[in-house]
């Protein structure tokens, strides 16, 4: 059970677990120091000041012939410590026995087995952080990317609980002058002008409103922006994932996915951590396992922030539309969509062609030339695709299309259009930095505040709607204690944020999706 | 290269690769206080007096708006730290982002990243530590079980050190002598006596050789010690490997073998790391498959310390024999072979059974009565089993048979036998008794010096051989400067191993084998 006062001195291993030149055996609590001296052998802890580092033994008073270790010992005391308890950090040599053994002997001597998180909960009980500052910790832990670690950093100084906190002092305003009006209800004054609560509300709620929204960008700069590339067989999806790889450095690893046979890349390019998800060629077909791998590429599609759809020179008009409206048919209103025409190094007349030529390659001419007996979508396939290498192109010059342009366009038209050489490397940058722009990366680094914390997001959009019934309220001229209530409940939400206002079961399911040793 | 004397500052993460909520970054040269300050907010390092702990800011110049991490820098000042040099550790959160980008961050203001144990070189290089204890430290860090930790520690504690140290002193003191009496050849008078110094030296010898047999306990201490369980298929290889485990509370993981197919479970019971080497059922066979992996079994039996050859009550007696034939052909001397007669729980009189009885089952009594007919290898079997059963039976009571003893009868008999039950767990504690005293541990805990290291292995080998040369010398009455000769490159191998003499191609080789960090 949690409470919030502490009585007990806990301790876990706090550095990475397994082997290392040290690790970092945290103890806090009222009895650290005491329970430290009693396996010290050096100068006793109790006689030192904060903030100071020492040189000891550590011995097992059952067996003292024998030292475990040779350590360092750091001293805080409180309240000026992480937790704002005492705190004695012990670093040794980082074997596994060591570890171990250390952790054995401390709890033999009157520690308890730190549960997850639960060093950072006493610095929140303490009144060292503040609860969104407190969940930020376990964030920047889990960070593996610039623009992850930028969000939670930023939450962890407390960027947006300021931001939270002073959405709610407006709230409150607003809610102590429908108070007041209240208390004075008798003699029917109206000491808030419903035109300027309303404003206020109004204005508070777009606020709300676009925190709220921020949510999926968050997630996906936290877990790493889902982009699936689809395309038939031997599009050159491998080959695209390593280009992308080698234009920058990056870290490549593999995760399970959700779907247990669904393999996804996870790679950081320029900041942006991206979970590139492998999808099975897309085409008709009436075997049933290979069906299976299809749908799972339809779910990777409506699980993707982003498309990159790699067509080739060689994809007759007619599939081309068919595997456009199939991609279509499962894209979520929200996905980017970029259809990229890969292998442009093996178009034959590429030499000859002028700069400003409409004409990409005799296929393309073929595509034309069929237009009319393949029906208006091969005519679409044509001009989107004409149109679009242009644009393209544009993007691959840095121009300044800007990333609500690209949006719509993804949604309004055939989406945005490409042309590369994953073998060669020529345009990638382009495809780079269209996936940033997609990505929400940008809006990070020009600091706008981001949630990236579903209980946060679940607040604001309970907030968000008991704002929206503050307003609609006062459109119908409720009384003001039914407004007040309203604007109760929406501070209520807001307070959960920061955690004014929580209970223990909410801190339990908070800490305990921490490492154990913060 | 290495070089002795170090101008650049260096820093590496030392903390477990990983995540955790810590980690911490070690700076360590002439320039690691300037370099952390230009890259610290918060009170400068420079002003802060040694062992002392500062909470500030990482902040890259470069982008000063953006702290990379709220961080804790602990300060030691030359020579007070571990490298003797300036050292500042900054602990920061343990997110592999803020891991990297620290490290940049650093090499980008003018560190060089750490060589692999590069700290623990300077160390040795500025006289905190010698040579052997230097290479201590690494051992330190991988030992996973009591007694390797017991014989690690105690050698970066400087107990081995001292000892050879003692060793090279005599043997400094009976050259001097024999140097004293080269200055005064003319004159041809004897300071040293030849019997009191043939005396000193064979004592010496005998330590030395007895350092140098510690070495096979040593590896098979420090690495693990390797047990191969063999027997024919279904003789309960797995279920005895369960009960084992149950026994104690113990680390299992599965490290791959030498052999790409072998998969050996290293497991630490009551102190003791065990390789336990999974074997092939062994039996005649036709099948070429099946024989490679009978071959393994072979060179599994060659490569182990102790055998558990697990046998069945179903076992025939011709296969009994066979197999003890074949076990033995590929047994080592060193190999301690202990027979285990299996499922003694299914033994269908042995609710029935008086305790002395000699009879163990109807299936024994079959053997006996088949013994004439079978040759005398089945009448052995049988005697052999009958006689060791009460043999295990003595150990399992907590008898008080040496070692010395058990590993004789080992090798002139048919092994230690004793029977258990795997599935049950009866006599499971006997087994693992006699697995700790084969182990070589209990010399450990008894404090005898062991030699785990294959460098230090082999310099007393070396010295061995040439002062074997010089008590030659003494006996065929070679002059002075013959014996001295030797006694001097006796003296030269022991100062390898604490590193009074060393070559930078040796420190090299010593240090490329510890990680990064440290």
């Amino acid at each position: 059970m949690y409470q919030l006062l502490d009585s007990d001195t806990i301790c876990a291993v706090s550095t990475p677990p397994g082997v290392g030149g040290i690790a970092v055996v945290r103890v806090s609590g009222p009895d650290a120091i005491s329970i430290v001296d009693s396996v010290w052998r050096g100068k006793p802890l109790a006689d030192a000041i904060t903030h100071t580092v020492h040189l000891g033994d550590i011995i097992d008073p059952d067996n003292p012939s024998e030292p475990l270790d040779t350590a360092v010992a750091t001293l805080f005391r409180n309240p000026r410590s992480f937790t704002g308890e005492d705190v004695v950090e012990i670093s040794v040599h980082g074997s596994r026995w060591i570890q171990r053994e250390l952790v054995n002997l401390l709890i033999r001597r009157g520690c308890r087995m730190a549960q997850p998180g639960e060093f950072t909960r006493r610095a929140f009980a303490n009144g060292r952080l503040d609860l969104a500052q407190a969940e930020a910790v376990a964030d920047v832990i889990a960070s593996s990317s610039r623009s992850a670690h930028r969000l939670a950093a930023s939450q962890m100084r407390g960027d947006f609980s300021k931001y939270i906190s002073g959405l709610r002092d407006s709230l409150i305003e607003i809610a102590s002058l429908l108070e007041l009006e209240l208390d004075f209800s008798e003699e029917d004054v109206e000491f808030a002008s419903r035109a300027h609560l309303r404003e206020l509300a109004a204005t508070l709620l777009t606020r709300i409103s676009s925190l709220a929204a921020s949510f999926s960008t968050g997630t996906a700069l936290k877990d790493g922006v889902p982009v699936a590339i689809v395309g038939e067989p031997n599009a050159g999806k491998s080959t695209l994932l390593n280009a992308l790889l080698h234009d920058d450095r990056a870290i490549v690893s593999n995760i399970p996915g959700t779907t247990r046979d669904t393999i996804e890349d996870t790679i950081e390019i320029d900041g942006v951590l991206y979970r590139f998800i492998d999808t099975a060629g897309i085409r008709e077909t009436s075997d049933s396992v290979e069906n299976l791998g299809i749908e799972r590429s339809y779910d990777a599609i409506s699980r993707a922030r982003i498309i990159v759809w790699l067509i080739t020179p060689d994809l007759s008009p007619i599939d081309y539309a068919s595997l456009r409206d199939t991609i279509k048919q499962h894209l979520s209103p929200e996905t980017a969509l970029i259809t990229v025409l890969n292998k442009i190094d093996l178009l034959p007349e590429r030499g000859s062609m002028s700069e400003n030529s409409t004409t990409i390659n005799c296929d393309l001419m073929t595509v034309n030339d069929f237009a009319d007996e393949s029906g208006s979508d091969a005519k679409n396939y044509f001009v989107s695709r004409e149109d679009s290498v242009t644009r393209g192109d544009v993007v691959s010059d840095g121009s300044s299309m800007s990333k609500d342009n690209i949006i719509k366009e993804t949604i309004d038209n055939e989406g945005i259009f490409l042309k590369i050489s994953a073998a060669t490397g020529e345009n990638i940058p382009a495809l780079l930095s269209m996936l940033k722009d997609l990505s929400g990366a940008n809006s990070v680094e020009e600091a706008d505040l981001i949630v990236t914390n579903a209980r946060h997001y679940e607040s604001l959009i309970h907030a968000k709607s008991s704002l929206e019934r503050v307003i609609d309220g006062i459109d119908s001229n409720l009384s003001g204690d039914f407004i007040a209530q309203d604007l109760r409940e929406t501070i209520h939400h807001l307070s959960t944020i920061t955690g004014t206002i929580t209970t223990t079961d909410l801190l339990k399911t908070i800490f305990e999706r921490f490492c154990i040793g913060k």
